[in-house]
């Protein structure tokens, strides 16, 4: 049994991913931030930490890519997680279309609801409540038993919470998914990769980014993705995040592109070998 | 007289650029969504838009990005300003030290909340409110008059609605700032131009990135943002959004980079020619 540590309470997406990668046969541990799992696991209190590290509507979660690198740790898998929200409410015999009509307050997280605006328009005398969690939310809903209040959150939540679902897929826009990384201590669990994520300092020179990238696409290697993100106290300076694919090749072949590569910037950290991952609806 | 839109109340950090950008003697318009800026700028309700498009730490504001596509404006200037955070109380004559021990509650916005959360370790007894906008929270203390409630917003907020600032600069990471961009309809304003804003659909070939971009390489244009981003419906194709300067270079030669490109993708998309943007402090 492994202890794996997510940010949130249960029934958090974060959970929700845990769960799935790890099965439930494993012991979860909730912390309050980030930064507190990747104390867990530098200090063996746990194997792995469920990270988020982008979402498709709000882009790359630096302060995460930070803590990977700063802790030291090192990507083993990566998931995937469909971000689909419910109304919730707490159980009732009437029928949903009167429950709706008595709902006035709907808590959750202000991305949540935000994320949700077209609900809320075609539902005008709801307001929307700020809460700091989905799944705290859906928690204190359950705690409320207030037929006018209810909240935005996962139907896994809704079920953890025993609350009704009144509406479901409410999100505007349904391309919503979280991508996570397992992040562990180095050299802790054993598996099978065939993408990886790199940090990438570059030289000052005008090209040294296509010279970089021409070493992958010499030997066709795939990239995912690619950001620049300015270095820590300049603007005008950049580091890169990038993720490729190698199926079909081995090891042998990524570590000569890292070889040339070395050569052509100014610092190459590798923060991960995984194996590329699938789409999960909650 | 123009008219300017800006997203939040007045003291916002879009509302202080907004002024630093057009100046006192023209007229500010709230929104309370991002969208509402396009509508009134579509509208003609409005002249420009003062638009968040990227944060140094959380990073692209993808929603603004679609928006400015949609409503298919273009970008004629951009800024930064740095974000930095007080402590701000009701006016009182107690000594600041003493008015500090009885804050009970600080109101503000998630992010500026998490963004503290040094300040909030060194003062165990203040409880984090969460709160829709940073100078909201400031407007509902100056209403409240409560001496053990107090917000977190800028220095100029505290100003506008009449609060002393009791700590300043608590934001754990100093590197705090977002890139504005100013956003109008085609053809509405004259400006000089030395960078530009691009949205790149490649060709499913591999090493199609590298393909385009070597052609601003070859040129010696420099990128200062590359960024890839999961197309609609799709986790495995992407689009990419590109920043460079041409400063020295007349559009002519920038107009070649472009045809030259045209071979080399699916879609090109101009996001707007404007001038370079310095940092601003609050």
């Amino acid at each position: 049994m492994k202890t794996i540590t997510y940010q949130g309470v249960e029934g958090a997406f974060s959970y929700l991913t845990a769960l799935k990668e790890f099965g439930e046969k494993n012991h979860f541990r909730s912390a309050q931030t980030f930064k507190e799992m990747f104390e867990l696991v530098r200090n063996g209190e746990a194997d792995a930490a469920v990270v988020p590290i982008e979402n498709s509507l709000v882009g790359s979660i630096y302060e995460n890519y930070d803590l990977i690198n700063q802790y030291d740790m090192h990507i083993i898998a990566e998931h995937y997680t469909k971000i689909e929200h419910c109304l919730l409410s707490y159980p009732s015999n009437e029928v949903k279309s009167e429950r709706l009509k008595q709902i006035k307050r709907v808590l959750s997280h202000p991305k949540a609801l935000e994320q949700c605006s077209h609900f809320f328009q075609g539902h005008l005398w709801m307001e929307a409540v700020v809460y700091m969690d989905t799944a705290a939310a859906a928690k204190k809903i359950a705690i409320l038993k207030d037929p006018s209040c209810a909240a935005i959150a996962s139907a896994y939540a809704g079920e953890l919470y025993g609350l009704d679902i009144l509406a479901e897929k409410i999100e505007d826009d349904p391309r919503n998914y979280t991508r996570f990384v397992i992040a562990t201590q180095k050299g802790s669990f054993d598996y099978q990769a065939d993408k990886c994520s790199l940090l990438l300092q570059l030289k000052h020179t005008p090209g040294a980014l296509v010279e970089g990238l021409k070493e992958f696409s010499i030997e066709g290697i795939n990239l995912t993705k690619i950001e620049s993100r300015p270095l820590r106290g300049s603007l005008f300076e950049y580091e890169f995040y990038i993720d490729f694919e190698f199926k079909g090749r081995n090891m042998r072949e990524v570590e000569q592109v890292f070889n040339k590569l070395h050569e052509k910037v100014n610092k190459l950290t590798v923060l991960g070998f995984y194996k590329k991952g699938i789409l999960w609806t909650s």
